[in-house]
């Protein structure tokens, strides 16, 4: 593909209503291809990765990082080749990963950028499931559940990039892992080709007696992706002193009301259950850790992980980025520029 | 007061309808005065404790204790004097301390009853302010919330039993400890006699604002007794990686449906907040540690202890315990039998 030679970037120009995101919120604007300065080099980006995160980035108010702003590229990792460096640790032809945002070209002074090995696995596979999913799986499984052999850990949204990778994890770690996903397909998925002991379908009525049958020993560890009624479900089932690591409430990220929380909180009462929010920027320190291990596991064939590559550049980011809250995606969701 | 001839009884008769709870659901039997076994003691209750987890222990289902039995006698905290005994470590006339049960005499063979000393303080404030609520406080602050100095610290339901102990410690460990209660009289107790820094009334209107006002540089630690609406507020003002120690949700007992969960869960993930359920008898083994503490601090005078005894004895216990629901006592809530 012949290099471009304007810098394309998708703007956040409005603040999204309620709800799904409409494309109005965005615009694409043109420039000259920035050429980098002293110590700095330019990527050529080839992959953006759409995350869930995204829904509350381009809301206004306070969150754990500020909101992109209006006017600005909206924010995203993304992977690319460097094109040109005056920067002595990036050279033309590197691989790399790092939050560049929406747009052809991207300048940096390789702040939170790291090179990548493509002969270890595909540029796309850094910005999906080695790339930021993969070090919250990681981590949030390891540091907030620390989960020991013979526990049941269930993951929700379990076909997703984080939930699959949770999984495979836990069973490494010798858990029983349990999965619940939307859809016959997704759980086969997540069972027959990643390996999970169950995966309960939650579109199939009857959550609790579902669980209930994989989980015969109840739950341990609930890895929370998506909050809401399934959330509610999965505390009743919980065991004494079971950890619940929050990451994700893709539930209520779209919703046009504050949504109703869990219904069954007393059981974090009285079961002495630990919730804690995880955000993997609190480890950045400890990425490369995070890579070595998932790249390890992911050679060995121990972690599979499965991207979801949509067409279409920018000017598809809008209905792509909705596929994530419309259960769309099979699998960490990537677009190609 | 003459010892009683016969030893009465309250028993749990019936399960609790939704709401508040009706003396129905109780009976008083009599019964002989029993006589203490091989290894037993026999105690004189002159004290319970009334303790808002009871509708809990009187509702079917599951919680972190197995529920009273239909035809068993209500549980309870209570404090007397030993009366007879064959046990070698307690002897007539040691006051005691232990979960004995809403009757004037109970047997034990020393099962959870320590002996305390009433030089230090009176029979009452063991079942009181230095019992149950005055450990619940020391463990799920300085375990589970390990407030740091600097830090601020709120606590709902701060002119209770657990809270006024809570906010007090806050202090003693170097904190801004800043009280949530119902009305200006408990306000002006919680920051007058206690020596909080400050005490909002979520009876005044606009708790956001007079907690943001109390709470210039945000909340560190919420040390949750009551959840719904006020746990929600408090929640919007927490800092990132506050430790929301969860002890009771008092607003919830008596709900005539399953109350909706705090609307504001997504705080919890974005600030990293962990909220962690607690229940004292976790730390049944370093109940010594919490006594020696909490007796040395109260004798310094540093700790403050209230409690309000009400007369009527066991016929009196359905409607003192539903006080605690009302908010009608004010400090740690006691029975004289």
């Amino acid at each position: 593909m012949p290099a471009p030679t304007r810098n394309r970037q998708l703007k956040l120009v409005r603040r999204p209503k309620p709800g799904l995101v409409t494309p109005d919120i965005f615009e694409i604007g043109e420039q000259p291809v920035p050429e980098p300065g002293p110590g700095e080099f330019r990527v050529r980006i080839a992959y953006l990765s759409l995350d869930p995160a995204m829904r509350g980035w381009i809301n206004e108010g306070r969150s754990y990082v500020a909101p992109v702003a209006l006017g600005a590229v909206m924010r995203a990792y993304a992977a690319g080749h460097v094109d040109a460096s005056n920067h002595p640790g990036f050279k033309v032809g590197d691989a790399v990963q790092g939050l560049l945002g929406t747009q052809d070209y991207a300048i940096s002074d390789g702040t939170g950028v790291v090179k990548v090995d493509t002969a270890l696995a595909p540029l796309e596979r850094w910005v999906g499931g080695l790339g930021m999913p993969g070090w919250t799986a990681y981590f949030g499984l390891l540091e907030v559940a620390q989960p020991k052999p013979g526990e049941t850990v269930v993951v929700s949204a379990a076909s997703g990039a984080v939930g699959s990778v949770v999984g495979q994890i836990a069973k490494i770690k010798g858990c029983r892992a349990v999965g619940i996903a939307g859809g016959a397909d997704k759980c086969r998925y997540v069972t027959d080709e990643l390996g999970f002991d169950a995966c309960v379908d939650y579109k199939a009525g009857n959550l609790a007696a579902a669980l209930k049958a994989a989980c015969p020993d109840g739950i341990d560890v609930n890895f929370e992706n998506v909050g809401g009624e399934i959330f509610d479900t999965v505390l009743l089932q919980m065991n004494r002193f079971g950890r619940i690591p929050l990451c994700g409430l893709i539930s209520a990220y779209n919703a046009t009301s504050v949504p109703d929380g869990p219904k069954n909180l007393r059981m974090v009462l009285t079961q002495r259950l630990k919730v804690q929010g995880l955000i993997v920027f609190d480890w950045a320190d400890r990425i490369p850790e995070a890579i070595a291990e998932l790249g390890r596991w992911h050679k060995e064939g121990r972690i599979k992980i499965r991207e979801d590559v949509r067409e279409g550049g920018l000017d598809a980011f809008p209905q792509v980025l909705n596929l994530l809250y419309t259960g769309g995606n099979q699998g960490k969701l990537v677009l190609r520029v």
